[in-house]
């Protein structure tokens, strides 16, 4: 089985092939504002390193959020795009999700933070002991602090945190858990499509997988637009 | 502080440059046969992406083995010539220890495991609960059922096994430790070279980078030359 991922929720966009339950091409290369004009080359860029053309490809899979909404609007448009182009199904997963599993078999619970902009992060927190992560707290959007409130409400041990949020807000976390606040190494703070690939797998063995149509994003906010429009529209008490 | 590395130690070679203590750009790719041809365009491409050109890098960095004798050779000598050019330093790092590194924080050790071929494995052991490895095994190449004897004897508890060693004596390793090994999904089989900057990072953080002449690869073993040479002018006894 062949699965092409990309994950487009960071301004790092992750994309990965796998072939036969290996990764055989696999890309991180830095979208800010380029998304778009970039993608689709890197795509066929990556699948000719690895001998393989679109037809090859039997799961279009992508991260359907949470992280930018103009990326994960594009990623999932992509696959939905190549996937009805190809006839082949989809799967999505969580970027929250992908992120957490860089840290696979830990004991520690695994926190992975996006930052969200506006003073607030995307956020869940993952139990990562075994190769597919549940979780404890759900994706969420919200301010740091809040978050913080949740994880002590749940745990006094040691919590690894992950991802540009944690880099952000590094000084708060310490501040609020002291040394149970564990930093990923730099080289884990972006999630990997590769992780997205495991997760579709497992889709696709439970029977899961997606009509290119059902492949949506989940934003968990509302955009600037959409906050703008009900602003702008709403009638004062 | 931006650094450069690569690992070529596998069939899957690996890319990657950081900037400030992030990562800005990464690649795998597939290599069989074609390494000397691609090495040099995709680090030309991946500085490109991260809109940075060679004389920006601070530190020249490639893993140094154990592996495939002619992709060590290739990554050494390539990192070698452009830092000589840039007039740069250099750092080295085991392909083991970076592959161990996928599991940070781990509580289980760590095993890497690389096919050595000739029935035997590039092996280590590494206890990662701290974000560098601290060895139990040191890097060898022996058959693998001498390292699962030596793993025995330290440890009666899970051990993680990653690489493609471990898909190639999965049978083996689950029939001598059964549940008590642990194996890697397998989007974390490669040695990244993004985890080989975190290792530049910490020689450079204590002073220890290389003049390019002292960066040398690790082989372990005599290479197939230089073991058909032994035998055929040796003399019987």
């Amino acid at each position: 089985m062949k699965i092409l991922a990309i994950d487009t929720s960071t301004s790092l966009a992750s994309i990965a092939i796998s072939t036969d339950r290996q990764i055989v091409a696999e890309s991180l290369i830095s979208t800010n504002r380029t998304l778009s004009a970039r993608i689709i080359p890197e795509i066929e860029r990556l699948l000719a390193s690895a001998s393989l053309t679109l037809q090859d490809i039997d799961i279009f899979v992508s991260s359907i959020g949470p992280g930018s909404f103009t990326g994960v609007r594009g990623g999932v448009a992509t696959m939905q795009g190549l996937a009805l182009a190809c006839g082949k199904p989809c799967a999505g997963y969580s970027s929250l999700t992908a992120l957490a599993m860089n840290f696979s078999f830990s004991t520690p619970l695994v926190c992975p933070l996006l930052d969200a902009r506006k003073s607030e992060v995307y956020a869940a927190l993952y139990d990562c002991s075994t190769p597919f992560p549940s979780p404890r707290i759900n994706d969420c959007v919200l301010p740091p602090a809040v978050l913080l409130d949740q994880i002590t409400a749940q745990t006094g041990n040691p919590v690894i945190f992950v991802g540009d949020g944690a880099v952000c807000y590094h000084d708060l976390i310490t501040e609020r858990l002291g040394d149970r606040a564990l930093f990923a190494p730099f080289s884990f703070n972006s999630p990997r499509s590769a992780n997205g690939i495991l997760l579709a797998q497992h889709s696709a063995n439970r029977g899961a997988l997606l009509e290119p149509r059902e492949l949506l994003p989940i934003y968990l906010r509302a955009s600037d637009a959409e906050m703008l429009k009900q602003k702008t529209f709403s009638v004062p008490d």
